[in-house]
């Protein structure tokens, strides 16, 4: 195992003293959560999951892990997810792995949410990651279009198989925008929420509460209220 | 034919006037573009379509009414569309037929909107037809819960048939919320474009730039500069 995918486990594991028996929990996407998801699968935690992807459904019931719709449940207790990238204020990039609508609902309805990572994903700005935005197909070009015309380098992202548009659980495609420094994301998530097409990005603010990040001593960050992170 | 049928059918051939031969014209949806498309297809104007829904793009192939894809076309010239409102300010709110997402994504395209109405339509203030807002399937219970502590009384659209939650073109849900008066729309735009899963919602803000209302007298507002519309 190389060093990244220790410390995404190491970090996996840790996360388990967040978790109670009873809790309703949201269960992210990629691969530091299959970690986690081994290990909740092998402790004494009897939880019911609340899941992000289809993907992660599906490893759910490998495991035997209890599912259930997010419209099945008050709210969540706590949400275990990775991240692309975070940086010192716990604002972060998320949708590598093409699940960020349903991981942002999920979020957006835990009470707590924890990010798990390995120690490249955290960096001092955001934007080293290519960000994600999660788009309606009809006049999608005309939205990558305009995106450039921004300065924000967007690609619609294909399919290493087929070359062919990759297609979200929800049904809908993704630009990816290569822009290498996003100096105030606050400005940049209005932006994308008011551009009608743009079904939601990539930019989770304002949502993790604490990141742990695998190492031979885990690091355990927790955000300090009204930290806005603008730079 | 009734007087709302025949004032939708007056003010349609009204429109055909500011249509062109060669023209990239965007398609709305609905009873008043029906009558519109029938008075195109009669007329001598050739154009070329970009349509707002599956319903339009059929009539289009009934009436050889050539059409493209929004991402064929560098911009549509002017898009005639109905409209479920429309206030003294030409703002208005869409979507009564399911077609708001991809109604706005070919308004945001044009460079002029043009909506055809009945006198019905046209009211003071926003908010007597019910305002739709498009949403995300997964979670769409805890928006409803949400809009419901909002105090905007929303209302899941049922297909009357089955009364299973209708599905627009794009895959999405449809939440009608029973207002009755929208005092400030910007206000209330700003809100559902912030929410995560709400995909799009039915205000159209700084929109439309032209209003022909049928009647015996054919009616035409003209969209003033810098009026936001705010009461």
């Amino acid at each position: 195992m190389n060093t990244k995918d220790l410390q995404k486990k190491q970090a996996a594991k840790a996360a388990i003293k967040y978790i109670q028996s009873d809790m309703v929990v949201g269960l992210g996407t990629g691969s530091t959560v299959a970690y986690f998801l081994d290990a909740l699968a092998k402790s004494d935690r009897r939880i019911i999951g609340v899941t992000t992807s289809k993907v992660t459904s599906e490893r759910c019931a490998t495991l035997k892990i209890p599912i259930v719709d997010i419209d099945e449940v008050d709210h969540i207790d706590v949400t275990i997810d990775g991240a692309d990238e975070v940086d010192t204020y716990l604002n972060g990039i998320k949708g590598g792995g093409a699940a960020l609508l349903m991981e942002k609902i999920v979020a957006k309805n835990s009470r707590e949410n924890i990010w798990i990572v390995d120690n490249s994903k955290v960096h001092d700005t955001l934007g080293a990651f290519p960000l994600p935005v999660e788009v309606i197909p009809y006049g999608s070009g005309q939205l990558l279009r305009q995106f450039a015309d921004k300065g924000l380098f967007p690609k619609l992202r294909r399919s290493q198989v087929d070359n062919q548009p990759i297609i979200t659980d929800a049904g809908h495609y993704i630009i990816d925008c290569h822009m290498t420094t996003i100096n105030n994301p606050y400005a940049l998530a209005e932006y994308f929420e008011s551009q009608v097409g743009v079904v939601e990005h990539g930019l989770f603010l304002n949502i993790c509460d604490r990141v742990i990040v695998g190492g031979e001593t885990i690091q355990i960050q927790e955000r300090q209220q009204n930290q806005m992170g603008i730079k």
